[in-house]
Order: structure tokens, then C-alpha cells, then sequence
């Protein structure tokens, strides 16, 4: 069976790796469609992102879904043929964040192909995968692998959007308009938002994010005092997603939500950012993280399947898993690509 | 100018009034399309319920749409033409409530069409009125006055849904399927909910909520035991909205919410309810109040204009308030109706 | 070694059973201390509550404290002579409920001396026991055993108030001073309650409220209009905490608790109450059930130990067990008796 | 009447002012206590703190109790010789955060001796003022001009620890322990901490830190590992208070609190900080601003009344107001002052 594999430092290439034997509660699958996400580009780009460092080979990948081709003695409502989007996340479900309902915080945690931890858990960009059955959650026939590839990505944006609070009827700002910007969109815009504003700086993301529901755009590049009137009186938004790890936009917001309003950090941010933090006490701000999720992938499979959220506007191009090179340089450029998709059959 | 009136103990005719004096923050309006609530009909029907009474010559009507014909000096942002709906809810804005961001708990509410204090506050079911510019709200000018009207029954679901907390993603129960339950199933959508279940004793209000978004539709009176599967495991619903009133509704949802579930009682029950409340103990339920809307009224106008959320499905039919009794005897049979309407010119 | 059985229907007796085998994460312990608890009593009395009934010979008993006298071999942190109080929540750690962060709520819980599960689970009314290391937890030298065994029914009141949310610098209001009332008027002023008034309907116990820190102690049998004047402007108290299980009680608690109040209900009704459910509509209020507990137990510990919350003034005697029918007819006697404890050794 | 004024640049001065008219709706008092505040002490070193600059003459002070001695017409409730604390929190009670319940946000708040709006509005460091009636509490007998006069910081803690949720039996960390940090420390342990560690690079503070509470005091310039063994696991700290203002304060808290743990961010910054807000994002912390204060006020005299907190140990010392210069100079001194106060009679 054949893998995409990443060396130190970050040398990317297609490599035969074994098959893993089948416990009784687990599924064997083979991967149909695997999305490209931002952390596997930095892996690519730069071997790692912050302090996180490709030290050995691993398996990439996590955005996977696939098909059921054997099921473990002890599996009930599984079968052969199923079609199944995949949950990286797999907490250890014993430590005191796993006792505490909060899974995503697992002391030890081992989400497909992340070099965070060492040894590195390897990931999903593979020919076949042996998963727990309790990772596996089924596609509905309407919905091609490619949309139910987009559970995982949908997840993180769902898990911002709950912990963000109320929503429904709520002014919402989304600064950065990348996969998880745009996603976060859709998922406010099914939370009720009345009004959501969505910015960047690049055209062809702020074009994909008025598809996906956003009310206007705004490009702070070549707009940057659009989002400044936003700001009278104290500010005009209850919530904003910030999911382009950017100081700026975090900066900018932060005059822009009224008081007490919700800021969720969702981007990733390589480094420490500046911020005038005397306005996030004057304002009585809440700027609250989000990280991954967990139960979100269950409700991210019921919104994809009934297309109460519909991701197909996300999906840019799909290449075989063997012409990687072209995948990953097309989902480097933001001006032609949202979502990338590798196949492996 | 004509009116509805009811007088004690509920006779109700159409009666000649005087025209009230614009104020400078005031707009006159000629009233279009006005809904029959609940309420209305009991006052109709029973003089009152609970207990209120009917006690002195009162306007009935609270659910109104119309078209500005005269300006106050001192408004801004409104002109003759304008079509609007009109919020009924009326608080001080200097009592204790109202200073701690609870208007629609006033100690001096006047709210239109309202038998509670005395003396009565005169409601809206009239050719023309004058209004604070405050509390009218512009309509969209692909939006008819017959959906504009449904502004203030949807703010009433939609104060249920914000109060509710977290459905994003959840399970949702909704008991009673007339207007306000139809409602808050098309809020529960709207807010996120990845399942709802709505319950009736009336097909016909039933297959309204289908239409509405309910994924399935349970008749408690044809069917009692359908309900009772999601009880397992101690409860399968995350948050359920009682809009009812009927006891057995409420008790028969209190097992199929889980643990720590929320339960919005949204529906007005005439007297004293027989609960078990050992098992809002044992299962840590929320049992929650949700009482009439303050911001949701903007909030309704906002969904409305843009069909976020479409009301259409409810409205069933329209009569000239002079045919009251017509409109008052279709409003009262739930094997035919929904929503009906009057109108004032 | 011996222990105190309930065989049915209700025949307690002092009886010789086995002593259980000690595995590597266990502590054997010698029981100092045991509380009569109102389920005790109830069992005792009439065979059960509600719907549960004892149906086999049970060890009873759940609010214990002891000395440990032999340790596991993986075990850490704990050594022979140690003084401990031992939690009897044995969640499984396992089901979706526990995985959720609300251990209490176990599908499979194992509690102490319960006769609800069939088989019931035995209790810790005996001279050893045999307990999981994480039940154990270490009591302060200054700390008297009878003082430690309160740390279970602390745990009950300590989750109650965590579950009312803000409480610092509210008003709150406890109905029913026995000793989780009580208790929860120590944990609401150690919460920061601006003012407590506390309600029974004997005198005895009001004034162990009082010592316990109450402001106010009404007795609402001989004074029953003296809580009705806390009704004035839709009700003055943020909180309730419904401790009598009376429905008299908690009605009366709704009228004097403003909108949008919580009412936390932490006694155990035995059947259905009739509630005016309309009023919890219309004030909006917050009616919460509050169940056992499982993280409160360490937090009760701590204290203890400091004397934070000092809950000498609650017990009322103590008893060898085998004199276990003068102890439990005093304890089902509210003009005379608070917390009547057994002793083991 | 003499006051304390600063003029611009910042030069303070005794000055001759004239008395205000009595309204029949206020009280005149004579002023007391005055607490000087560290932004008092900023105008008086500096002209100003962030962007806020002295620009016209101002009466500084905010921190103040009195004696009534003229009582307006209309007034119920108070008399001549009432000893009151006044509250300097007067928003305007008709903008949309006053009407929303968020009255310290209101878009027109006159609070006493601030120079952030223009015109300026007059403090209370003087010897007659006249207040609204609603601004008065009044002092228990056995309570201190001086303790009175500490209500207003005691309602700047009072106030953060209420925004920060659950408090009882979680461990609290306060970093910064000048006298709102120590003022924080006393209303978090009101509030049912269970730990309390208090940080800061002076010992004197840390000394009172520990009289006010504090279970462990830790000076982290002198000792700088030791807050780090908190980090261990993702942390320990349930909910942190940052009080300093410092960055490096804030920055350390980040590591010592757990996953989902609160920040309150009260102490002013007077410029931007560089967070590691990558780690905000990944443990989903949440950074919360608090700003002043407003319910908080009568609850502030309702503890400082009974001594449920005793702010005894903050006072350092008192001078007669035509000292100001020893009083400002020792307040600036925090190897020698917590609080220090001023008498007006």
C-alpha cells in the first residue's frame, strides 16, 4: 500500500508503507478523497509551523473520507461498501480533559498526521487506513467523497461557532476568508446570523465567501477603512471569527465588536501578537480560543448529508495522490485555490 | 377611523375611534395586514384567560404591518410611503427591568391589545394609529404586508430559541405545532438545530410543520408511544420547546430530553401544571420561562426581508377586518388553520 | 466484619459479611464515622422512595469517613494510619455521560448503599471497606471524622450552588433547613449571597440556619405571609434552592423570586408536584434540578480543611452502630436532630 | 468650599469652588474619606495614563464617603446626618448599553474625576458635594469613614470576579496584588475560592496579599520559577485575575491556567502587549476584559456593612487633604503604601 510520506526536513513523497492488522472493533477503509489543509501545506513548505517540527517521517493528512472494504468481528452497523467520512481526533478518553467533556484538550491525543507529539502520529493521505469504528461516520448517497472530505475542516469552524455563544440574530465579522474563514461563514449563517461580514485580502477568497452566504466583503488591502466605520460608538458586532492568524485583523476587529462581544481566535498564529489589550478590558471583550474539535464531526456529517450546509463551493480541484506536487503548489495560491483534494483510488 | 373592539364580557364590533395627535418622534400609519393571535381568540371567545379579563372597552390586535402617512417633525430615517410592521412591545425604559436589559419584564409594559393592566392598553386592529418611530421596523419590498404581520409571532420564537442557549448542532423537541411552535421550528433551523422533532394531536398542524423544517412529525394523539423511544438513556433531546401548554406535552417531553437538557415553556397553559419534578431533579433539566420579545422584533424584520426565514407556509388565509367574525371562526378550527389574518384598507 | 444490612421489606440489622480482596490501585479502611442520610431513613422507614424499593439484602450507608489501614501495591499518595473521607460516587468513567463531562448522571453509577439499580449496590455502614484510591480523599489533623463524613452531603450542596451560577453579591433564598438546606445556606454564603433568608416549618432547624449563617429564617407554618412580601415588583431573589422537596414550598418560591431567577430543586419529591407553571412563563424563570454530585467531593475537602465552611454546628450526635435504632429515631426526629452520625470502631 | 484641582499640565492645587444648587431629587454631603486611586496618582505624576491627557482644570477623586447634610425635596430614604459611600459610576440610562444592562459601557458616562471625556467631569476630593440621591449607600454604624471610602475599588473587584463565572471551589490566581489585586483576592475568596495564589514583585504587597487571603503568595521577580510548576499538564489555575497591567504578568498567567480557564483582564495597560495568543487559541483560554463597576456598588456596602469582607488590612494611612503632597508621594510608594487615603472635615 502506498502513502504520502514527509521526511525531515520536509521532504514529501509517495512511499509503500505496510497494512495494519484489523482489531475487532475497527473498520479497514479505502481513502477516496483527502483534503490539502493549511498545516500540511506549512509541513510541506517549511517543515513545521511554531515550535512544531517534522522530526521523523510521517504519514500526512487528516481531511479524509473513504470506503468500508472489511469490518472487525465485534462492529455492529457497519458494513462492506459504506461510504464514511473519518475523525482525526483521538483522544485517549481517560485523562482529566477527556473526564471533563473537553476530548480536544486529551493530554494525549493522537490526531492523524501531526508532528506536534513525538513520535509522530501518522496520518491519512494513504491507500487504505485501519480506523476505530467509533471514528467512522457515514455519507449519504447524494454526497460525493470529495464533499464528505470537507467534514474535518467543517468540524473546526462548527466548534468555533458553538463556543462562540449566541448567534442567532447576531451581527458577525469573519477576518480571513481561507477554508476555515469561509466555512465559518456557512456555519454562522446556519447559527442564525443576521448579518455577516467577511473580510480579506484577496478577491478570489472574499468572491468564494460571498458565495457561501456572507452579507458583504470587504478587502482590507485595498479597503482598509471599510471596516473602521464598524467601529462607532463602541462597535457594531456580538461576534468575530478570527481565522486568519493575523495581528492585524485580530487588531482591527477588536474596534470593531461592540462591548462584551465574543472574539473567537481560530487562525493560527506562528508567533506572539501585539494587541492593545486595554481596549479588550475598557470594552470588557471576551477573546476566547478554539481549538479543533470533537462531537462537532457527528453534526458536521448531518449537515453535510442534508446539505444544510453545503460545502461545494470550497472544492477547487482534485489530483491524484501520486501528482501531489501539483496539488500542493495549486493549494499554496490563494488566488486560484480554496480547497485542494487528493484521490487514492 | 374604525377599529375592532372588544367589550366586556367579549363582544367584539367594529366601532368608530378618534385619531390620536402626532408627536415629533411619531409616525402615523394606516394600518395593512393585522394576524389574529392566540390571545385574540381567547379574548374572543372567553373574555380573558387565566386571570385576565376583559374589564372596560379595549382595541384588540398586536400582530400588524401598515404604510407611513405622516411624519413626526423629529424622526429621521422614515418618510411617507414607507411600509413597515410594527412592534407591539412597549416598555418604559426606566424601570428596574428595563435599566437591567430585560424590557420585556417591564413593571409598566404597555403592550398593544393587552386585558392585563388596567386600564387596558388599546391595540392595533384600527385603520390608523400613531407610533414612536422607534417601534417600527422597514419591510422589504418583495415582502407583503401578510408576511410583514408575522414579525411579532416570530420574535416570540425567536426570544424561545436565543433563550434556549446552544442549538447549533443539537437535537430539538418541539411540542405543539400552531403558530408558535411552526415558528419555532423554522427559528430552530434557522439557529442550527441538526434534528428537530415536532409533536401535534392535529395532522394538519403537523404537515405545516413539516413544511416549516421539522425532520419528522409526531402525532402524540394517534401515536403515543413515538415519543416515548427517544426517552432511552435517559433522553435524547438537548433542548425542547413547549409550545403547547398542554401538561402532557411538557411532562412526556421531560423524558425525552437528556440530562442537563434545556426546556423552554413557551406556551401560555390557562392553570397550574402537574409535573414530575423528582425527574427535572435526577436528570438536572432546565426548565426555562420564555415570556413575549424585545430586540427579536428587528431581529424578525432582518430574517423576514431576507427569507433567512420564510413564513409563508403559515399564513392561510386573509379576510377584511369587517368580516371578523369569518376570520375569528377560521381562526379557531386547527383542522384549517394556521395563520389568518385581517385587513384595514 | 460487620455491617449494618436492609433486607426487605425494610429490616436493618447488624449482620457479618466478608471482607473483599484488595486489588493495586485500592485502600482497605477502617470506617470511623457514617451519616444517616434522609434516603437512609427513608429506606429504613418505609423500604425506599418513589419508585424505588429495597429489593435484596444492602449494605447501607454512603456519607463515611475512616482510616486507612492497608494500601495497594500501584498506589500513591496514601499510607497506612492516613484519616480519609471516601467519595461514594463510582461513575464508570466510560459512558457518554461521563465522557461528557457529568459523571453524576452515569448510565451505570455505582453509588453507595443505593437499592435504585438491581443489583443494588452495597454501602459503607460498616467496620471495612475496600475503596478505589480516587475515592479516597485526605483529612486534616485538626479535622475530626465526624466533621469529614459531611463532606458527602457538602458535596450535595456545594453542587447545587455551582449549578445556580452567579452568586456573589445576590440574594438568595433556601426553602427547607434541614441538613442539605443548611448546608447550601453554609455554601451560598461561602459563595459570596449578599443576604440568605432561610425557610422550615420547625423552629429547631431554623435556628441551626441561622447559625449557619442565614440572615433571615422564616417559619413559613407560623408566619406564611412573611415570604409573600419578597413577591413585591415580580419577586426579589436572584436564586432559590428548593431543599424541602414541598411543593407548598417551591410554589411559594416562585413568586418570590424575580424574573429570570434561578431556582435550583435539590430536595427529592417523592411524587409529582402541581406548579404554576404559567408564572415560570412569564417571569422566565430558571427552574434547575441539581443531583448528587462528583468533583464537588474534593472541593468539600478542601473545605473542611480550612474550615471555610465549618459544619460543627450541623451534627447533632453520634452513636456506635450497633445502637443503630436510637441513632436513626433520632434522626428522623427534626425538633431534636440535624445530622445523627454512627460510629464503627 | 475648597477642592483638589489639577490643571494642565498636571498641577494639583487646594482651590476655592463654588457649591452646586440642591435639586429636589439630590443630597448635599460633606465629603469624608477620599481614597487616592493609581489613576489619581497618574494624573498627578504624569498628566495622564494611555491617551488620556488633563486638559482643562478638573476636581480629581472618585473614591469617596460622606456625611449628608441637606436633603432634597423629593428624597425618601435619607437624612440629615446619614454616613454614605457615593457611588462616582453616573451613566445616562438611555443609551443602548444602559438600556441592554451594561450601564459602566454607557456612551455618555459622567464618572467623577476622569479626564477621558471633554469637557472633563469633577471628581469628589472636596470638602461639599452634591449627589443624586441613587449614588448614595449607606455605612453601617460600626463601619469607618475609611472603609467606607474603599466601596468604589472593592466594586472594581467586585465587579471582575462576578464576570469571571464559577469561582466556588476553583483555584484562583491573581497576578498583581496592589490594592485592586488585593481587593480581588478578598472577593474571590468571598466568592468560594478554594486556592488562592497571589503574585507580585514587591513583598510588602505580597504581605498583605496573604492577610487578605492569599493561601500562597509567590514574588515572581525574586522567585520567577515558581509560577511556572503551574503550567505543568496545561495548567492548574481555574480562573486568573491579571491586575498589574504588566504584560509579562499576563503573558505568565497564560501558561498557568488550564484548558477553557478564564482570564480577567483588570489592570490598565497603558500601552499594547505581545501575547502568545497561539496558546489562547490551542488551550481555548478566555481573555476577558473588566471595566469598573456598577450593581456592584451596594453590593460592595452590603459586605463591607456586614464585614463579609473586611478591607480593614488595606488601609495604610490618612492625610488631611491640604497634605496632599505627603499623601500623593507615600501612595506612590508601594514598598510603604496599599491605600492611601484623605479626610475632608
Amino acid at each position: 500500500m502506498k502513502a504520502l510520506v514527509i521526511r525531515p526536513p520536509h521532504d514529501l513523497a509517495v512511499e509503500e508503507v505496510p497494512s495494519d492488522p484489523l482489531g475487532p472493533a475497527q473498520l479497514r477503509v479505502h481513502i477516496r478523497a483527502g483534503g490539502i489543509c493549511g498545516s500540511d501545506l506549512h509541513y510541506y513548505q517549511h517543515g513545521g509551523f511554531g515550535t512544531v517540527r517534522v522530526k521523523e517521517p510521517m504519514v500526512l493528512g487528516h481531511e479524509v473520507s473513504g470506503t468500508v472494504v472489511e469490518v472487525g468481528g465485534a462492529v455492529t452497523g457497519f458494513h462492506t461498501g459504506d461510504r464514511i467520512a473519518i475523525s482525526p481526533s483521538r483522544p485517549c478518553g481517560q485523562c482529566r480533559y477527556c473526564l471533563a467533556g473537553m476530548p480536544n484538550q486529551c493530554l494525549a491525543m493522537r490526531f492523524y498526521g501531526s508532528a506536534a507529539p513525538t513520535p509522530h502520529v501518522n496520518g491519512a493521505f494513504r491507500q487504505e487506513i485501519v480506523v476505530e469504528a467509533w471514528q467512522a461516520h457515514k455519507v449519504g448517497d447524494r454526497i460525493s467523497d470529495a464533499e464528505a472530505a470537507m467534514a474535518e475542516p467543517l468540524s473546526v469552524a462548527l466548534h468555533a461557532v458553538r463556543r462562540a455563544g449566541q448567534i442567532l440574530g447576531n451581527r458577525v465579522l469573519v477576518t480571513g476568508s481561507g477554508p476555515i474563514g469561509v466555512l465559518i461563514v456557512m456555519a454562522a449563517r446556519r447559527a442564525g446570523a443576521a448579518e455577516i461580514v467577511a473580510t480579506d485580502i484577496a478577491d478570489e477568497a472574499l468572491a468564494v465567501a460571498g458565495q457561501a452566504g456572507a452579507d458583504r466583503v470587504i478587502n482590507t488591502g485595498s479597503d482598509p477603512a471599510a471596516l473602521a466605520a464598524f467601529g462607532a460608538d463602541k462597535g457594531s458586532f456580538d461576534v468575530m471569527f478570527e481565522a486568519s492568524g493575523s495581528q492585524k485583523a485580530l487588531a482591527g476587529g477588536i474596534d470593531a465588536v461592540r462591548p462584551r462581544g465574543v472574539i473567537m481566535q481560530v487562525g493560527n498564529s506562528g508567533a506572539e501578537m501585539t494587541l492593545p489589550v486595554n481596549v479588550v478590558t475598557a470594552k470588557e471583550l471576551d477573546l476566547r480560543g478554539s481549538y479543533r474539535f470533537h462531537e462537532e464531526f457527528a453534526q458536521a456529517l448531518t449537515f453535510l448529508n442534508s446539505r444544510l450546509i453545503d460545502v461545494r463551493p470550497l472544492i477547487t480541484a482534485s489530483y491524484p495522490f501520486t501528482e501531489f506536487r501539483e496539488a500542493f503548489a495549486l493549494a499554496g495560491d490563494r488566488s486560484r485555490a480554496m480547497k485542494v483534494q487528493l484521490t487514492f483510488s
